[in-house]
Order: C-alpha cells, then sequence, then structure tokens
C-alpha cells in the first residue's frame, strides 16, 4: 500500500507555495501585494515561490497597469488547480489515515 | 487573519517528514527498514531527514540488537506527536477553508 505522502508534489506541497495556490483558488486572480499581506511574505520570497509555480505551469503573471500605476496580478491556472485539488485529497487521506489509527495496536514493527 | 499554511512548521511539513512522523505515530516505535519500506525512502534519504527530526527533538533513534543482529529503532516523542497533531489541525482548517471557499466570488483582489 503506498502512504499518501509519497503522492504529494513538492512544488504544490511546500508551505509557502500552498498558501499561495490556496489564496489564489479563493478567486480568479490576486494582486501581488494582496498574497503578500495575506500569506505575510516579503517581496523576495512571494517573488521566488511565484516563479516556481510559474515554472511548473501552475500560475500566471500578468503585468498591466490600473490607472498610472504599475500593477502585476497572480492568476491561478487550471494545472494549478488541478494540483492543488490532488494536494487536498491526499491531505485529507493522510488525516483521515493518522486520525483511524489512534486505536492500532501496531507495536515494534518490523519491515 | 492569518492563513493556515503561516502556522505551519517545515520540519513536520516536508512531505517525506510528515510521512515519518505519521508512521511513527500509529505505533510506539519502528524500524529504521520498516520505515524506508513504508515510505519508499532510500537509506540516505530517510537517515538526513530522520536526523532534522532527532534535532528538533520529535524523533528518538535507539541503537541495538535483536538476537545479534544490529537494529535501529526510531520512537516518536511526546513533542513529536504535539508538532503532529498542530499540523493535522492546520491542515484540517486549509482543506476547510480552500472547499468552502469555492464559492467565494472574490475577484481582482488588492491590497
Amino acid at each position: 500500500m503506498t502512504h499518501p505522502v509519497q503522492g504529494l508534489d513538492d512544488v504544490v506541497h511546500q508551505r509557502t507555495r500552498l498558501g499561495i495556490l490556496a489564496v489564489l483558488a479563493e478567486g480568479s486572480r490576486a494582486q501581488f501585494g494582496f498574497l503578500q499581506e495575506s500569506l505575510g511574505l516579503t517581496d523576495g520570497n512571494l517573488s521566488r515561490h511565484l516563479q516556481t509555480l510559474e515554472e511548473a505551469g501552475y500560475v500566471r503573471i500578468e503585468k498591466g497597469y490600473e490607472g498610472r500605476r504599475p500593477r502585476t496580478w497572480i492568476r491561478i491556472t487550471k494545472d494549478g488547480r488541478r494540483a492543488l485539488a490532488t494536494e487536498i485529497d491526499l491531505l485529507k487521506q493522510l488525516v483521515q489515515r493518522i486520525e483511524s489509527n489512534h486505536s492500532a495496536p501496531a507495536d515494534e514493527r518490523q519491515t
């Protein structure tokens, strides 16, 4: 039997990136500053993780203007939503497994 | 409002270490080979993550013999169980938040 953690994708599972995808999944796109504030991240830290997510095809970064002010929006892609859904599914399996195993008598288990 | 991912502890959240703690939490101690097989890990990979967990005080590593064969057992500590419980609690909050937000109309959110 495969343990649920074996299916986790580090690109999505990593704490900060999981937060970014979770926040983005709540709407269709969000501003850089909104993500930063929602997750308590520095500029550099958010940029670095967005790059990883963009390279994986999980987010798209859009630069534009709002009036004369430059803006950066980040949008979750269809692949990003799918990856997040897989992560959530595996986390639920993991939680369920841990919570149902509290009464298991397994002790001094061997290979 | 703090996002649940902000409370996640990287020592516990990292995929492999989360798996190790989850497997250990199912009993009182497990053999090195059992952990390796349960999680599909190489010797080196498991050793490296066990060291991180030991340094954080979340596992204890015990060396001994079973007959004449050397054995390594790994035991989760009380702090390790507590850290895993916190992780699981935050993951449940995260899952709940993602699943309840699918209908939120937030679009083009700003800071």
